[in-house]
């Protein structure tokens, strides 16, 4: 029921919080964790196009490898931390739209539940389309168990 | 983390698979269950105007009796099967909108996290206003754990 945790994270401090919540669900039979960090390509995408626009188009590679760097390196943090916690981790990161990644991963991962945090309303969440926590709800099959930050 | 649980229940078999991940919670820390279910009062006065139309009026009160007989039978059912696995068990019949009324409760009994069922997409929530689940994880402060049905 709760053995094996997809753990997507933003790095944000709501997403530290889930963490939390994952420890302790190992009294609950929790074992293995997915860590998982999803670069949302749109906003690459944004921020590359910025860039050249700016007429500094020699820093969209150095933007890319700077972030790819930034990911692994907090990403191999978390696993870390967690592996100290007798956790069996694997991680994964992948680019595209947050919460069908979210989604995507849990099912061929094969997860239990997906752990994830959540800003509230307003932030990083339009009213329409939800946050990205709504989302995974409304599209993952799997149980969700959602920390607000 | 999870001491004192909210399960608003709307006797659906979603709800009752979300009794099951309570159960496993005790193993790490649940130990009171505030079971509550809310009694749709948009749907109420829709059926009651409808019984009203019809000419049905005398039938009114028999509805309103019937329903809270129905209600009070069903969570007094569930009441005695958590009880019956060790937890303490508090009631709540409520009246209104089922998640204005769950985020309610959930400030005032001063829960550790919220766990409930909801159906998928579609069935009971529309994609501009949100299942009840959705709607609970915008407008709470408290973690919730969705279990989809």
């Amino acid at each position: 029921m709760f053995k094996k945790i997809l753990y997507p994270t933003d790095f944000s401090e709501c997403a530290e919080k889930a963490l939390e919540y994952i420890k302790r669900l190992k009294e609950a039979g929790a074992r293995e964790v997915v860590l998982l960090h999803v670069i949302d390509d749109s906003k690459v995408r944004f921020l590359l196009k910025g860039i050249a626009w700016a007429g500094g188009s020699e820093y969209e590679e150095k933007y890319k490898q700077k972030l790819k760097e930034e990911v692994e390196c907090r990403i191999k943090k978390i696993a870390e931390e967690l592996s100290s916690s007798d956790f069996i981790v694997k991680t994964e990161i992948r680019e595209g739209n947050p919460y069908e990644q979210i989604v995507k991963t849990a099912e061929e991962e094969g997860v239990s539940l997906i752990v994830m945090g959540t800003h509230g309303r307003g932030r990083g969440a339009s009213l329409l389309l939800g946050s990205v926590a709504e989302n995974v709800i409304r599209h993952s099959s799997k149980p969700v168990f959602v920390i607000r930050g």
